[in-house]
């Protein structure tokens, strides 16, 4: 059974200030925590239901120390409405120094405030190989439950740093290709694109603010058929990574 | 101020059965209120902040009957955890009859059960210029307020249809080419595609169901190039829908 130190504790990291002082973070459902158990990230606490033991077992004979709970325990302490397999809590790593190789492909972002989009776009990422995504400072937090599960479990292969996004680009402008999403760009269909460089996407409802976009030597646009005005955040940075990737 | 009948009645029609009794539903936030009040739907109700009736009087004076509240008020309505703006009741509309020319491009969605991923596909189909988008019987509800919400507007630009998705497809089988997405497909970077034909999504945890996969006549793939074992359903819609859209 969890106690209720154990709840509070686990309740008291769906808050930034708390999981900074602790150093920790939450990781909910099957697959987020199968892919935790795999990675690197040292493990706190492990928090399984009988069933997912059953389905799990040669991974948890691993030496995993692991507590078998209840379904309704794991909704209360976590952030699910439902749970039926796992909970852990993880202590955050110490990220390698952000470099950049000019061949690399980065992705970078201005002020993305929805954990969704946040773990959406990580997830992305990942998918398409890229290491490293740089974060405003005022973007949702990388440990936030809801990006972390939004992740899918590629919050344990992708580099998130947070900087000062102007100053970085400034130091980058010359020897990389800093590419801007907006809506007055250049036709991406239109052009022959290498998956080298950063690529700036912005707030959702503000663009990229103008001292981000001082540093953007080229605006790209996704081209528009229809009546829609946007796309979600997440939904523009998988069409364009998709577009820089198809020559690689 | 709102009186508690109605805010009963607005409540109400967060729920299917309800929703289908009455024949109406709920818009909440500016943007998608203001392509409600272009649109063809009809309203039932529609109240405002006085902020936001100061912002757009010019669109107010065309007629609409409203009424002005406090923001607390739409949010004890409504389903927004914040609103600042505006609610709407509509009426649910006729579709005109479902038709697909063989120059159509038409996204068939297969058991997509998240209301949030069913938005944001309307709202991509929007984008690139998409009339119709075929659902399976049990996706989630077009009228569902969270469906809505994440279509920002493109709800009054789309027409979605529920049909028996299996017998649908036989129907169109020989005069349209099927597309269906696949981790088994082919590589879409090296396909020359048209815009046309029917391209069908499946659940994201289990893919294409049997019987909707046997009317498929090309299996597609997003290249993937890191870890990620998967993409988020209206993710990949996005992918896949630009690569057919950039020869048009």
């Amino acid at each position: 059974m969890l106690s209720k130190a154990v709840v509070k504790y686990i309740k008291s990291l769906q808050v930034k200030k708390y999981r900074n002082q602790h150093q920790a973070f939450v990781v909910e459902g099957a697959k987020s925590v199968l892919e935790l158990l795999q990675s690197d990230f040292q493990l706190q606490h492990l928090f399984v239901t009988e069933d997912f033991l059953r389905e799990h077992t040669a991974m948890l004979v691993k030496g995993y120390r692991y507590e078998v709970v209840k379904e309704e325990e794991l909704v209360k302490a976590g952030s699910f409405a439902s749970n039926n397999a796992a909970l852990a809590v993880a202590s955050m790593r110490q990220l390698p120094p952000l470099q950049v190789r000019p061949t690399d492909l980065v992705i970078a972002l201005d002020d993305i405030r929805d954990p969704g989009n946040l773990g959406t776009i990580i997830r992305i990422a990942d998918w398409y190989g890229i290491k490293n995504v740089v974060c405003s400072e005022n973007c949702a937090d990388f440990y936030n439950p809801k990006v972390i599960s939004s992740t899918m479990g590629s919050f344990t292969r992708t580099n998130v740093y947070y900087i000062n996004l102007p100053n970085w680009l400034q130091q980058h402008t010359g020897k990389y290709k800093i590419y801007g999403a907006a809506l007055n760009g250049e036709n991406l269909h239109r052009m022959q694109l290498k998956p080298e460089g950063i690529v700036v996407l912005g707030n959702e409802a503000n663009g990229i603010r103008p001292n981000v976009a001082d540093q953007v030597n080229q605006l790209i646009k996704i081209p528009a058929f229809g009546g829609a005005e946007s796309l979600n955040v997440a939904t523009a940075t998988a069409i364009i990574i998709d577009n820089f990737m198809r020559n690689s």
